[in-house]
């Protein structure tokens, strides 16, 4: 297949060309590298050295004689993404494009309209070149678990069959933001559920958790193609900043008092899940939604995990509470299904202390690198 | 109160300022023209001559002895919009600034993109210039009835308590839009929804029908402040357009089979709506929904309204259904309540033939302006 993946310089865009690369697929990264650019800009780095695109295609190149190709195009720019798919013409378009902090989307305002507009209009770019060039292109888009919130009623996968006054219909699941990130997902949503049903388009829609891990089959522990892992306030996602806290000698810091819980998944699920997809294509017309997550934890229940692995190799680490800089409930019911992804052959690879502990090792490696000072919240929500 | 007007130069935006102004508040509009441009551009012009914003301003003072302010500002210009805030500080903000045509927001690539970031945007700006200004304004924003969509159970006013395997909690009715634009009012919900519930902003988000007519009691038939009257394919309502074309001896084209229902109101209800809303204001933290219509039609009953009304004033006009250029249902349930404007006074003005009849006889004046070719639609949902 030719697969097309926007974003493909970033945390998951990175391994999930590895892994489509590896599997003899044709794959063709488009990125303006605007991750490394705010990386930058806010001084928060990968912890593990990030090698430039180029120089980990290079590589991957030598260790698997496979080759990827790239374009540094902005997703936004309308005429490139047209020009892309006219040339390319792929059979699937992996959108990683999107601007994926929460925290950064609630600093300012000039993040929150970058964050509008660069989601919202790389999503509306994919589908006008789709139905200008009339492919049959299968759009597969990383949304969030974070769009449903926290219901009190159990998630399910998209929809919902709703019965009210004796009558009944299937709506898309309601949905409801924590930050400006989140909603620019159910914005993206809601453009994609309306452009697949008048355009007929293929549209999946991954609602996935937060991920942690940064090792796949492809990377393979090769320091040179490592993807970027992030570790702090606004780029890090939870359990892999505990790990690196731990690491660090530092206090995990849970916001609130932790009961918050979210779907998890190791980042090798994650790239699964969108194989899985790839081979299981929307029909034409069809929004078609997962939840992409293998596995739900309390904050207080990832900080105790870790905790526990790190005392295996001696590490003796603490947990705190502290004020939770975003708006969200902390005591919440959460019931997510997932059941589509596992009747579709996924294995998930659950949160061991045998992965957490190679997770933790792996990081003592560079232990030299990490910034404490990005480790405490920096963003409030409604300051 | 301090009103300020966003989009005060158009079809709504201009009575609803002329009834602020008499009423005595403290208006300020902010336009950027574009209706009126792209009107030039498509060339499809308000039926009435529609005098310059300072024109109107000008004989209303005439007559009125009241004030109304303007300014030329672009609603998407994040600065301009804080310094007006800053400066004017509102104690309402009625936000009509965002593109109202679905056939334009469907054309092509560039009106698309124009109609998500305009809408977006002018948005977003208005939830943070009063988050920076630490304001106490209450936003009033006109969503439509149309991101409902047309579901198969009753469409409630904003909200739906949802019972789901013995559990419930209250969510956003699900909403289902049928062209971008459309879209694009449910994204700006899903934003106000956000920034309501993390800001403890008060916003009262309106879910209008289709509106109708022309004359409000401020403009009492002086054509020097008529507002703005489209009865094209592009920026006509479908009553406006088929009472034109019923004055012009043209047949009067139904999209599809006519069975689409909607929910319609006279634009003296409209203002008189808006009215009530700021009277009641959203609490903080608050997102208020009302549907705003005052009956339901379906689009043969419409025509066979107007056709009736033109009998009795020697007009003999037909009605023939054309290929329907949108996708959307056609045969649907229709049930929206509207019991909270009625609860809290509205009393409204029903389309009876006396008014119909009044509305025909006053485009009969302007007769010679129609443009026929108009009429027609030009813009397919899926071509």
């Amino acid at each position: 297949m030719k697969i097309l993946i926007l974003g493909g310089d970033g945390y998951l865009g990175w391994p999930t060309s590895l892994y489509f690369s590896n599997q003899n697929h044709d794959v063709l990264i488009i990125d303006n590298f605007i991750k490394r650019k705010l990386q930058k800009k806010f001084q928060r780095y990968s912890l593990f050295k990030n090698y430039t695109l180029k120089q980990k295609i290079n590589e991957w190149k030598k260790v698997s004689k496979k080759n990827i190709e790239y374009k540094e195009i902005d997703a936004t720019n309308y005429k490139s993404v047209l020009n892309i798919f006219k040339k390319f013409k792929p059979d699937a378009v992996i959108h990683f494009a999107e601007q994926p902090s929460a925290p950064l989307s609630m600093l300012d305002y000039n993040n929150a309209n970058f964050t509008l507009q660069n989601n919202l209009v790389s999503t509306l770019n994919i589908c006008y070149a789709i139905k200008e060039t009339k492919l049959d292109t299968h759009i597969i888009k990383l949304g969030t678990m974070g769009e449903y919130g926290t219901p009190n009623i159990d998630i399910e996968e998209g929809y919902l069959k709703i019965k009210h006054k004796k009558r009944s219909d299937i709506f898309l699941y309601p949905r409801k933001g924590s930050s400006l990130y989140h909603t620019t997902k159910i914005q993206d949503t809601d453009l994609l559920y309306f452009y697949s049903r008048t355009w007929g388009l293929r549209v999946t829609d991954l609602m996935q958790g937060p991920v942690y891990g940064f090792d796949t089959n492809e990377i393979n522990g090769n320091e040179k193609i490592y993807t970027s892992f992030s570790y702090d306030d606004i780029f890090g996602t939870v359990l892999n900043r505990f790990i690196v806290q731990a690491v660090a000698g530092e206090t995990l810091t849970v916001y609130g008092n932790g009961s918050q819980k979210r779907g998890y998944l190791n980042i090798t699920d994650s790239i699964k899940c969108i194989d899985i997809a790839t081979k299981f294509p929307a029909s034409k017309g069809e929004l078609n939604i997962f939840n992409q997550y293998t596995e739900t934890f309390s904050i207080i229940q990832l900080a105790k995990k870790v905790i526990e692995a790190g005392k295996k190799i001696g590490i003796n680490a603490k947990f705190k509470n502290i004020k939770n800089p975003r708006v969200e409930k902390e005591n919440h019911y959460y019931k997510p299904s997932n059941k589509k992804f596992i009747k579709l052959g996924l294995k998930p690879n659950f949160l061991t202390q045998k992965i957490l502990c190679e997770m933790i090792i792996k990081v003592e490696k560079h232990k030299k690198s990490i910034k404490n000072k990005n480790f405490l919240p920096t963003v409030n929500w409604n300051e």
